[in-house]
């Protein structure tokens, strides 16, 4: 629904390199690029992938229109055979990628493109643009949603999110690693996510006193109504306002939502509007809480022993405060000679973090008996692990250590193939599906893994073909 | 071009309220509404407005469709009659408004919505969203340009930008705070903003060696080459062969344009690079640099002593790293009785940051004779600054403390009537004279506003009836 539809949303340099590979016979060389990312966000120890949905529908419907044509004409920078070419082309490319919702870490190829040189260069742009802020987004909800425990979150990122569009897939994201709903209307229709909501402080400024907004609001809305009690002060006046039309209601057979705490010392705040609200016999009346709130806050409110039961969250999630954007790159893994052999290519650098892995890969993900993860082992395309006699991988990172994995019952390759000829060939799954995935993932990782402080990130390794692979380039390149 | 189109763009409880309003009879009731933002971004001393052209645009093509309205059906929450009444609604109300580009400062109203409660509820989350993100952006470019200087700063954040329109408002704001050009297509066209690239890695990996890549692309583009040198080792490899391909290029009655650096030590690196070029008699080749820049990095790069001539920056810049989003908030100021008397509104609550200030309001900005910034004030509308015999101001903050602003010699209000009826009134002007006022404001601005280290923020003051409005909602509310 909210796919970009024009392969304009792409940088200039795409199409430059696209007409020079025209130009000099290199379009249709058949390559192998990797999408993939450097470090997990926000310190942790893993990242939920998210946005390969969005990215297929866009390859599929991949097409430059008329007026994008006269856009390109005007820049003076392409030439007439170039533009006449580039009118009809399509994405007709191969895509393996990690389902959606998968928990990846750094350096895995998440999505692997191959096809022609020109048409999987054209698309690399919006590929790193819907893949990195959506996993990004995911990835923050999931670590906010798994301090919140059981607990719901509410996503309400609208007003300060990164523009419509910052917002709108920023609250599909969201949904997807946990949340479970959304204040933004476009968002609910567009991805059929729940929309939730209460009232805003306007809504009591616009009345002569807060007792009467709050009756107000409750004669209409009833059952679902949640106040907002900290327009002038929460424990003085809101709560007690609260707790006065919550028994109104009770005489008229209804009963009080919840109440929203905004501001203020929340911890101490909820602690004692519970205590008014249960003496006053309402155990059932909800605490919703909003205000500035992330993954560490509600760690520490719940350390603070808050008596919170449901959670919004809006800036730090939908903006990814503290790191608001994922370091995802698309680079050239392999190609294609004229023989039909492939030869891979990789990017050696000044410095390590930047260099990228070669050939065309696949990822395994190896688990214990009790589905526990284990560790990740990428190999070359065709090979597989030997769970039995133990898997040998290197670590990426420094000398190549060697490292025998032991206790893995179960091995599954990650990568499936979802388009070819660009098409794709399932209907994506849907979002409460994927959200599933991400929760079910989320639990299998072990602890340090997960945790906020000082997390290790999941063991990935190398097979031995590989290593020999980025080996032989290093030495035989530049 | 971009505008959001639907009033679905909003959190679904300002159509709860709104219904609510409609309820109570409260629709029609005449308000004032402020946007204004709470501190400076980035630990600033200023912020830069943007966004204010597609919030008219918006304004004025405020309509429910008819897809809208099925959707809003199937949520349950609203009756018949007033899912009727929102079919024929539209925006009609007033607007005041900063000119895009006015450097403003905390607690200022940048616009001011006067009309019906309910019309004006109802755009607040998207008066939030589109002005929040482009002030944003808006200003972190105008603090990457102000330490550029007169070199040039290419935008090319499309890759890691929060979703597609985090990416493309982001385009149009970065360009009013002072880039020179984007790297985004689609933002190209739809704000007419100048395009340029470069190319990638990948180029060069689809060749055998670099030296045969930057002879093809040279090739092909001539005079408007600039050759990325990073790829395998920058001084023994990329530098050697961009010389290399000049000096042919000199022989063909060409000049390469330059070269750009995208990794490692850039200071070192680009004085090693300037030094190769200069030898080989290339000193008109520029040096262009990319790669993880901001405003503070700019800065250290040129105090040691780099030779970069052109500034590509990305990520920090369109996803506003280091802040994320700008805390604007939409509230209620005012209220306008049955008998036609305006009475202020105020959030009066536990946090005094959390606090607003009442009633219809005008800002001041008092300048001195060679036109720097003195002070802004704030006063009720319809007053006047009396600058001949000094300004009486209060500071918003602690115990609101009297100044006597003197100096100012000149006095300009700087909200102006934009919107009738829910009509514009003027064409919104080019994106480019909006980019001009931004840098005669920048320059305007102290040098201790304008710094990056502990900069004061822009003096603020409000006038004496402001705060005697303020004073007696304090005392007589709660």
């Amino acid at each position: 629904v909210t796919v970009p539809t024009t392969p304009l949303l792409t940088d200039l340099y795409q199409l430059t390199m696209a007409q020079g590979y025209w130009r000099t016979g290199l379009s249709d060389r058949e390559v192998s690029f990797d999408y993939f990312f450097r470090s997990n966000p926000f310190g942790g120890g893993y990242t939920v992938t998210a946005g390969q949905e969005e990215l297929l529908r866009f390859l599929e419907g991949f097409r430059f229109s008329a007026q994008d044509m006269v856009y390109l004409e005007s820049l003076g920078i392409f030439e007439e055979g170039y533009l006449d070419h580039l009118e009809g082309l399509t994405f007709e490319g191969e895509v393996r990628a990690m389902a959606e919702g998968t928990v990846a870490f750094p350096g895995e190829p998440v999505i692997r493109m191959q096809g022609r040189l020109e048409q999987c260069q054209l698309v690399e742009s919006t590929v790193l643009n819907l893949m990195n802020f959506q996993s990004l987004v995911a990835t923050k909800a999931c670590r906010v949603c798994l301090e919140a425990g059981d607990d719901n979150v509410m996503e309400f990122g609208l007003r300060r999110a990164q523009g419509p569009d910052g917002s709108l897939t920023a609250s599909r994201a969201a949904f997807i690693g946990g949340c479970a709903s959304t204040s933004n209307l476009q968002a609910g229709r567009a991805y059929r996510i729940p929309v939730r909501g209460t009232h805003a402080h306007s809504w009591v400024l616009a009345f002569d006193d807060e007792l009467a907004a709050f009756r107000k609001f409750a004669e209409i809305y009833g059952d679902s109504t949640v106040l907002l009690v900290d327009t002038y002060d929460t424990l003085s006046s809101g709560v007690p306002n609260a707790i006065e039309v919550a028994r109104e209601m009770e005489r008229a057979g209804h009963r009080l939502a919840g109440i929203r705490l905004d501001s203020g010392e929340l911890a101490r705040l909820s602690i004692e509007a519970r205590k008014m609200l249960d003496a006053a016999g309402l155990e059932h009346v909800k605490i919703v809480c909003s205000g500035d709130l992330d993954e560490w806050r509600i760690r520490r409110l719940k350390q603070d022993g808050a008596r919170i039961d449901i959670w919004g969250v809006g800036t730090n999630l939908v903006t990814a405060d503290g790191e608001p954007a994922l370091n995802g790159v698309y680079k050239l893994a392999a190609l294609r000679g004229v023989e039909g052999q492939w030869s891979g290519r990789a990017k050696l650098t000044d410095e390590v973090l930047k260099a990228t892995l070669p050939g065309r890969k696949q990822v395994w993900r190896l688990a214990g008996a009790d589905g526990e993860h284990v560790a990740d082992w990428i190999e070359m395309e065709g090979e597989e692990p030997d769970t039995k006699s133990g898997v040998l991988g290197f670590h990426l990172e420094g000398e190549a250590r060697m490292d025998l994995i032991k206790g893995a019952e179960e091995a599954i390759a990650l990568l499936h193939l979802v388009m070819r000829g660009g098409e794709m060939l399932d209907m994506p799954p849907a979002l409460v599906d994927v959200r599933s995935r991400v929760k079910q993932q989320a639990a299998r990782l072990p602890e340090e893994v997960r945790r906020l402080d000082e997390p290790r990130t999941g063991a990935v390794l190398v097979g031995p073909r590989l290593l020999e692979e980025t080996r032989s380039l290093r030495s035989g390149k530049a």
